[in-house]
């Protein structure tokens, strides 16, 4: 396994898979990689010869209140991770490689898909999405990049990006990587108390609750509110819980597949999770 | 040569040259070709081993009063002048190709360098460029793209969304094409009258004169006023003449390499041209 840490290197070391046509694999991280991301590693190495994994914490997708100096920089233990799992280049490059002075000028903007749930929260954050995604697929040029479904609206953006820019891959999305208490797998886990990691699970209960309710024929609005009022009693501070169709339509009635998502707060630790629930006719 | 109408098509065209590793050059066009492009298409060729030429009217860089459904199609003639030249395959697509029902969300969006000269004239027009160079650009994945001088602009635009978007290729800026009495080749020249085609070369004529003017040490300001006026007194609508440095940086002085900019109009016609100055320190 190779680490390279400039553009130039990574084009030299994929240089010869490339001349040799090999399927190039791409899964992009901000590092600090648990589980969730190794499993998005093993998918590419079945689908792949080579694989890249990118390690960035990216300045441009953060608000100015969010936590990008604090985000965890582990490369060291990261690398041992991702040797294991067959990981063939990281590429961690610094933040002057993908920002370099006097000023990147370009904005890839993604409209429709990023008016809700993080889109309103987080103001911005898919804009610098949008921008890393498509720079890195550009210097990678993989054949097929891996992202995982716990940020579903995030596949929904870079499909949506990949698809009107003609971007020559095609974008993989791997289910979400769970603890055995059902808690999606995020880097930001790491910042709960052992109290709050608890209650965390909630999350992913209640949104399994809430399916059973809505196969049971409760009216979605009404499901929506038990799912709201089920966190705020576990100790949550909700930020949205909602409901859309796969493509991000808006929706009222459960009378097609929907996707519940949850986005809400433990103390400082913003969490999110999301479930797809199948419609059946009857 | 081949011409393709779907991006699947060409697609399977450029397989064999992909898979052989050859150099693909590419030439974006509306169509409706002249000396200018076909010296585009010559410079491709020299440098390159396969030559693709898109001709594509792009809906999303004219202005609501602008001329995109009087724009001339001239495919056939096209088609000619691409073979005689030894373009490999014509790309001509519908405008359903490459804007999608239900909706093409996604704007490449480029600031600084757009807000002025036909960025500040015809709003929207670089987000439209923008979009469809990436777009195109994804879709053919050249080696090499060309560009003629003459949109200067437009050059600088797309160097750096190239640039920021780590897109893996080169762009290529080639001199503007000249009728003998100094008129720029432009497929709106077809719009002038007689007598207009009589009075059009009067702009390349008074950026020679500005040069030497510049060259014998009166004043930028100066230069423009005598500029604008000339051109006034010929029958132009001016649009702007202004001065900025070649990465389109505001300057007041000639104490660099500066270039000139034309934009005017006569009757409904608008041309623009410009003209690199060199600072020869003394």
């Amino acid at each position: 396994m190779k680490t390279e840490t400039t553009i130039h290197g990574l084009a030299a070391s994929l240089h010869p898979a490339r001349s040799a046509r090999k399927l190039i694999g791409f899964v992009p991280t901000m590092g600090n990689l648990h589980e969730g991301h190794l499993n998005l590693v093993r998918e590419a190495k079945n689908l792949c010869d080579i694989v890249v994994v990118s390690i960035f914490v990216n300045p441009t997708q953060f608000g100015p209140n969010e936590d990008f100096d604090n985000y965890p920089r582990t490369l060291e233990q990261d690398s041992h991770l991702l040797a294991d799992v067959g990981c063939d280049i990281i590429f961690a490059p610094t933040v002057e490689q993908l920002y370099p002075k006097p000023q990147v000028k370009t904005k890839v903007l993604v409209s429709g898909v990023t008016d809700m749930l993080c889109g309103h929260s987080r103001p911005g954050h898919f804009d610098g999405v949008a921008l890393i995604v498509t720079k890195l697929l550009n210097i990678v040029q993989p054949s097929y990049a891996f992202f995982g479904q716990k940020d579903f609206q995030q596949v929904v953006v870079v499909k949506q990006l990949v698809h009107d820019l003609n971007m020559p891959l095609e974008i993989i999305a791997v289910p979400t990587t769970r603890s055995a208490d059902g808690l999606a797998l995020s880097s930001r886990n790491g910042y709960l108390t052992a109290e709050q990691r608890q209650i965390a699970p909630t999350i992913y209960q209640s949104l399994l609750a809430a399916e059973t309710q809505l196969h049971d024929g409760i009216a979605l609005a009404d499901v929506l509110e038990t799912l709201k009022h089920t966190l705020c009693h576990a100790g949550f501070e909700i930020d949205y819980v909602s409901a859309y169709t796969p493509d991000l339509e808006h929706l009222t009635q459960f009378d097609q597949d929907v996707v519940l998502f949850v986005a809400a707060k433990l103390g400082e630790t913003r969490l999110i999770d999301n479930l797809k629930v199948k419609f059946i006719a009857t």
